[in-house]
């Protein structure tokens, strides 16, 4: 048996959320991602819910054959549960931080999520750095917006 | 100002480090990554890591024009304090799971990371999930490794 790490790729990050409605609206509707599958287990009681962007870039539209892709973990239930909440991560001793999106224009992306009804926890114009945004999805999580180079004009 | 959606990407996940030459270490020689950039602020007292596989479908290296990023933050000092430990998430209401790397060979790359000394929380032997593992990270985050069915035999 043999494997070669220069084929290995950073495939997807995991998270839980509450409500798969409301991270569903926002991933696609907010965000602009695309679902890319759906996986329900009524034994074990859970769904999962990937997204990711359509990029031309990567060989495979296929879920396990590209990069960037968002895994939403939903256990039965929670979406009923209005005091369930998650723990982000990003309180006293927390590891986890957030994901970021590179946008074509920050200025415009933050006009539009703002339009759109998206708490921010950090406008462009708030705080040292002025070239990030921090909006939140409907847990809490964060999510970080930044220019992609090669699209900003 | 105009935003085109069709053109945000998921660029990256960040979490947080207790030490980062047992981090840099893990991803560079027992994940494959690359060490694609790194930020320091003595001001701060804190240092970023990014990391990422080299990919040709990706049209560009530039860590802000790609996907598949892993970013660690290094708030300095807890490397010092072997009795500091962030919450990795998967614990009571902890909300993040995993980062996945897809392999070409998930027996061949666990075989190699045993040998490594790499720990395993989940091999493929165990449980009923036969078709992909868990390893943890220096902090105890959890890695899923599974075969892109592009690659596998």
């Amino acid at each position: 048996m043999t494997t070669d790490v220069s084929k290995y790729r950073l495939n997807h990050v995991m998270y839980r959320i509450r409500d798969p409605k409301a991270s569903v609206r926002f991933y696609s509707e907010a965000l602009g991602m695309k679902l890319l599958d759906t996986m329900h287990s009524d034994e074990a009681k859970f769904s999962l819910y990937f997204f990711g962007y359509e990029d031309p870039a990567t060989s495979s539209t296929a879920r396990l054959a590209r990069q960037g892709v968002l895994e939403l973990t939903h256990n039965h239930g929670s979406e009923n549960d209005a005091g369930f909440a998650y723990d982000t991560g990003n309180g006293d001793k927390g590891g986890y931080g957030h994901i970021a999106v590179t946008v074509d224009n920050l200025d415009a992306a933050c006009e539009r999520l703002d339009k759109l009804g998206v708490r921010f926890i950090k406008r462009p114009t708030e705080g040292r750095m002025r070239h990030i945004a921090f909006v939140a999805d409907p847990d809490g999580y964060r999510v970080e917006l930044l220019e992609n180079p090669e699209l900003a004009a």
